[in-house]
C-alpha cells in the first residue's frame, strides 16, 4: 500500500556499471523518476569522467562525476542498481553495506543452486547467504516478496520474455512442461558494450545467426523458474539468434497442448494474469508482438496463435532487452521494494519509427 | 510570463494527420505532457480505427478514435496540431474556425512568398491572409511572436537543423554569407510513411546516396530566413544525402570567415547565443554532434571546427528530425502560445543505443 | 553427361519480369555465365526503358531495352526465365510457344494440387495440363527429372531451406514427421520490389517481427515435399520472422529423433546425401550457419545440434533467399535442363562483410 | 600489351594480412582470376588455421592454411598482396626478397615525403629507398609506372574515390585548387576488422557521426595527388562521416570552377577522361552516384551537378572501398603489373538490393 508521504520522499540511488547499456538505461529511465535521486554513478575504469564522457546522449541530466566503487560512501546512499558483468557483481555486491536495498541485473543472483551456479558460470559463488535471501526479481510474479527484499536479482532479458509468457501456462497447467521449444531472437545490445568481433556492425549488420546453442546460461534460468511452478525438473530447447538490430527480444515459444486444452485456453490464461498489469500487454486476436513496438519501453507484448500440427499452440512475446528485460523491470522493482507506484519513471511509450 | 494559474489549465488538443510519423511523434510526446488533453485525433483514410491499429507502440495511451476531420466538433478544441502532407494542409487549415491556436507541422505556411511557394511547390497558395499572420516557428528565434500567434509554421527538419547553427554566425557577421555550403544527412523516416520505392528497406538500406542536387524544397526556406537575418539576398548549397537509419538528421556547413574572424569566434557567438536554451546545446571542443546521441529527444547539438583551408571553418549540428526536427520543436512552441515552460513533455533524454 | 559440344554452345535467353528482385539478381548471375546470350528482358511497366533506369547496378552489361512480353520474337529464344508474381506468371507461360524450355521461380507451378492452389493462392488453375508437367525444380534431390524437363518449378525460398534440410532426415527415417516445428527468418528482400508499409526502411528496420503465422503460402509447399518423403500427408510447424536485412533466410527446425536414433545420426544422414554437392554444405561439428556466410552466393550452410531435450534435434539452414531460394537455383537447374556444368555461373563467393 | 602466352600464365600468389577486410576481399576476387594461384596465406596470430575458421564465407576455395609470415617458402612466390595495417606493413615488407612484386593495401608507401609520413603516421618512415620506388597505384592515372613497378602503394580508399573525380578537373584547370572541400562518408568497413567501441554495431548502428575532423590522414594524401597535378600546394577540406552500413564510401565534393568554366565543361573532361574506362563511369545527366549500386564490384560512380551558387559545382564519387577502395583496385593493378587485361578476376556486377 502507497501512501503520501511515501509519495514525496526521494530516494539516494547508486548506479554502479554505470559505464555499460544497462547502467546507462537505467540512468536514463531514473532521471524521469521523481523520487529518485541520484548520488553516485561507479564505473571503475572511467572513474574522474562526466557521464557525458562515456553516454553523450545524458549529458544533461545533471549527474554526478563517475567514481570508483571504494571511493563512495554508502552511508548517504538508500538503494544500489548494479549494472556489473557477472563475477565482479557479486564480488562487489558483497562488500555493500547492510542498510543499502540492491536490485542487481547482473546474472550472480539468479540461480539459487550454487552448484548449477558453478557449473553454467565457471567458478564457485561463495555467496550463498546472500543467494538464500535474493528474490527472483520478475515482477508481475514476486512482487510481494520484492516488496520485503533487501536483494533483488533481476531476471535475464531472455528469461524474462520467456517466464512472462509462459509461466501462466505452466501454473495453469494448460501446456505440457515436457515439451517446450524456444526460439529466441536478440538484438546486438544484449551482449553489451564490451569489444567482441561478432558484435562489430560489419559482422552482425546484414545477418542472423544462431549463437550458443544448448549452452546460453538464460537455458537453466528459465529451467529453475518453469520447474518450480510445476513442482518438477523442467527442461527445455532454449535457441538464441542475433538480429542486426540494437534494442529488442523477441520468443516464439512452441508448445504442447494439455489434452483437454485448446490455442484460446492459453490466450484466456495470459488475458485473466495480465488483466490489469501495467506493462504486459495480451494483444487483441491476431495482432502480431514486434519488437519495434515497445523499443525504448517497460512493456512485454504476448500473444498466442493456433499451430497447423494439431494439440499445439505458438506463443509470441516480445520486449525490449534493455528496459524489461533489465533497467526497467529494475526499477518497476525498485518502486516495488519502496513503496511505489510500480510505472514511476516507466511511463515512457516506445519509440517508433 | 508564465503563472500558476496557467500551469494547472488544460489544453484540449487535435491532431491532424495523426497517422503519420510526424503526427505519431507528436502523439508521443503530448501523451508526456501534463496540461494536454488529446480531444481528436483525425486520420481521413484511417477514420473509425483505433491509433493501436496504425501506430501499436501507441496503443496504451488511452486516446480516441480516429476521425475524419469534418466529424471533429471544433468547438471544444482549443489547439490543433497538423501533420498533414502540404497542400492538404493548406486546404484544410484555411477551413479551420478562428478560435482555435494552430501549430502547423507541414510546409505550406514557411515561405513567406507566395510566388515563392508556387515556383517551389508547385501550385498557387491561396490564402495569403493566413500566410501574412503566419509565425515562422523556430522556437528559439522566435518566441516573442509565437507567444502571441494564431498561427506557427513549424521549419522544415532540415532548415530547423541548418538555422540554429548558421543563424547567429550571420546575424553576429562572422560569416560570408556568399560562401554557405550545406552538406546534409538525413534518415529515412524525413521521407514520410508514404510508400515509394527509395525507401523500402531493400533499397535504403546498406547504401548512402545524395538526391534533390540543387532541387530540395528546403533550400529556399534557409535562404528565406538566412536573407532575413543579413538584410540581403542569399543563396545557400544544400545537398541532401539520404541515410539508412530511420530517425536523425546531421548538417554539415562549410562557411567562409570574415576577414576578422577566428572559427572560435564562432563557437564564442553559439555559445552566447545558446548559454542558457534547454534544447540547443554546444558542445565542448572537440567533441562531435552525432544523430545517435539525439535520437527521440528535442536538442540539438552543435559544435565548430576549424578547416584546414584557411579562413574557413566547419559547423556541424544534429538533431532528431522527428523531434527537434518536427514535432518536439511543434509541441516547443504549443508550450510558448500558451504560457506552458518550454520543455513541458519534451524532458525525454535521448534513446542509446 | 555433358559433352565439349555443348559446353560450347550459346542459349538465347528470356527473363520475363526483369526489374524485380528475381529477375534481377537472375540477370546478374547469368551475366556471369559464359553460354547464355541475355536476348530480352521483358518487363511490362518499364518497356522501352534501360535496365540501368531500373536496376542502376546492372548499367554495364550491354543488355537489351527493356519490352512489353507480346514485343518478343519467341522464335530466337530458347529458355525463358520467369521472375512475375504469381498468378500472371501462369497468365503469360501458358501462352508461351512449345519449344521454350521454362524456368519459373514463380508460385505458380510448385502446388500439384490444383485444389490445393486455388485454397491457397485464391484463384482457380485452369492450366492443369502444364502443372501435371511441371518438375519440382529442387535440383538436389529432382535433377534426373529437370534434365528432361519442359517446365521447371523453383521452390520457394523458405521451402528450399527447410527441403534440403529435412528431406534427407525424412526419407531415411530418423525424424518424426509428425513433429516439425520450423522457425523461419528472412530478410526483407523476401517481400519483392513492390510498395508495402511493413517494408519501409522505417517500419522493418532496428525491429523484428513473426508474419503470416500459420498461414504463410509456402507451408503447403513444404508440406506437400514432406509428405511425398515418407508416403503419408505431413502438418508441420511453419512460423516466419521479418528480419532488418535485405539478403538471406534461416530457418532453424526443431524435430524429434526416431527412438533408435541420436542427432549425430542426422549429422551423417545429411553428410552422406551432400558429400559431392557443389552448393549444400554440411558444416563441421558447432560451426553454426549464418546468413552472412552465404550473401549473394548459391551455397546453403546445413547442420545439426543437439536439443537440451532428450530425443529432439535442431537442425539449422541457412542461404540467401535471392540466390539459392531463387535466382541461383533457376540457373542451376537452367544447366542441368541444358547440360551444363550445374555450377556454370555460380562460382561467385559470398561477400562478406 | 598483353600476348596469348601472357594470358596463360598462372601466377603465384601471397595475400600478407588474411584474415583482414581487405585481405580477405582480395581472396574472395583472386577466386575468380583465372591465372592467379593462391599459393601463400599470412595471417600471423591465426597461424595454422583454415581460412574458413576466420572468413566461414570463403571455406570452399580450397585454399591453403593460415601461416606466420616468416614460415612462407617465397622462393615459390611472384607477387604479394600486403593487407596489414600501416607499420606492420613497412616492417615486413622491407624484409622481402627481391624477386617479389608487391602490392601494399597499406598506407605506408602512399605518403612520398618521409617527414610528412612521420608527423601524420607517428613514426619514422626508415626505408626511403623503397619509398622513392613505390608507385602509387591510381590505375587509371599511373599504369604506365605501376606496369614496371616492383612495389605499389595502392591508394587509400577516400583518395581513391576524390582523386578519380578531381584530379582530371585539376589537370584540365576547370576549377580552383584552393577552394575544394570534401565532405566524405564511408560504411563501418572502413575501419578495419579490430575491436574498437566506435564501430560496434550498437554504437555506429542508427546513426550518423563525423569523425577525424580536420586530421584525418587521407587529408594530406589527396592533397600530395592533387599537388602533383597543379604543380604548386594544394589544401583541401576533408571531413569524414562514419554511415551505418558495412560497405561503401561516397564522396561530395564542392568545388569553385574557374572563371571562364560551367559545370558543363566539369562533366565533359571527366566523360573524356573516363570515355574508354572499364571501371570508372561518368553517369548520365542528373543520375546520382549510390554506394548501393556499386557494393561488392569494382566501378566507380562519378557526376557532376550544379550549384545554387553562381560559379560553384558539385562533383560527387561513389565506390566500394573494399573493392576499388582497396582489394579490387590492388588485382586491378596486378593485373596491369603482370600483363593481364585489367578487368580479370573483377568483372562481378554490384550486389543490390
Amino acid at each position: 500500500m502507497t501512501t503520501q508521504s511515501q509519495q514525496s520522499k526521494k530516494v539516494n540511488v547508486a548506479v554502479i556499471g554505470a559505464s555499460g547499456y544497462t547502467g546507462g538505461d537505467l540512468v536514463r529511465l531514473a532521471a524521469c523518476h521523481t523520487n529518485i535521486e541520484l548520488k553516485e554513478l561507479v564505473a571503475h575504469s572511467h572513474a574522474g569522467q562526466e557521464m557525458a564522457d562515456v553516454f553523450p546522449h545524458l549529458a544533461y541530466l545533471r549527474l554526478p562525476k563517475l567514481k570508483a566503487w571504494n571511493d563512495v560512501n554508502w552511508d548517504t546512499i538508500d538503494a544500489v542498481f548494479c549494472g556489473l558483468p557477472h563475477g565482479t557483481a557479486r564480488d562487489i555486491i558483497v562488500q555493500l553495506p547492510d542498510h543499502l536495498k540492491i536490485i542487481d541485473m547482473s546474472a550472480d543472483f539468479r540461480i539459487r543452486d550454487p552448484e548449477l551456479y558453478q557449473k553454467w558460470y565457471g567458478r564457485s559463488h561463495d555467496a550463498e547467504g546472500l543467494l538464500q535471501e535474493a528474490v527472483y526479481g520478475l515482477t508481475e510474479f514476486y512482487s510481494g516478496e520484492i516488496e520485503t527484499a533487501r536483494l533483488v536479482a533481476c531476471p535475464g532479458c531472455y528469461p524474462t520474455a520467456t517466464l512472462l509468457a509462459l509461466l501462466p501456462l505452466l501454473q495453469n497447467q494448460v501446456i505440457d512442461p515436457s515439451d517446450i521449444i524456444i526460439d529466441a531472437k536478440s538484438g546486438v545490445s544484449g551482449a553489451g558494450r564490451g569489444l567482441k568481433q561478432n558484435t562489430l556492425f560489419t559482422e552482425a549488420g546484414e545477418g542472423l545467426s544462431p549463437y550458443s546453442i544448448g549452452k546460453h546460461r538464460h537455458a537453466p534460468e528459465i529451467e529453475q523458474e518453469l520447474s518450480k511452478a510445476v513442482h518438477e525438473s523442467v527442461t527445455v530447447n532454449f535457441t538464441p539468434h542475433l538480429v542486426p538490430m540494437s534494442r529488442g527480444e523477441l520468443i516464439t515459444a512452441y508448445v504442447k497442448l494439455h489434452p483437454d486444452c485448446s490455442w484460446g485456453d492459453l490466450k484466456r490464461v495470459l488475458e485473466k494474469k495480465y488483466m490489469t498489469s501495467t506493462f504486459v500487454k495480451v494483444l487483441p486476436e491476431e495482432k502480431v508482438p514486434a519488437t519495434q513496438h515497445v523499443r525504448g519501453s517497460n512493456y512485454c507484448h504476448i500473444n498466442v496463435f493456433p499451430d497447423r500440427i494439431a494439440g499445439r499452440a505458438i506463443v509470441i512475446s516480445a520486449l525490449d532487452n534493455l528496459v524489461k528485460g533489465s533497467a526497467g523491470q529494475a526499477l518497476q522493482n525498485f518502486n516495488v521494494m519502496f513503496g511505489f507506484d510500480e510505472a514511476l519513471g516507466l511511463q515512457q511509450q516506445a519509440l517508433f519509427p
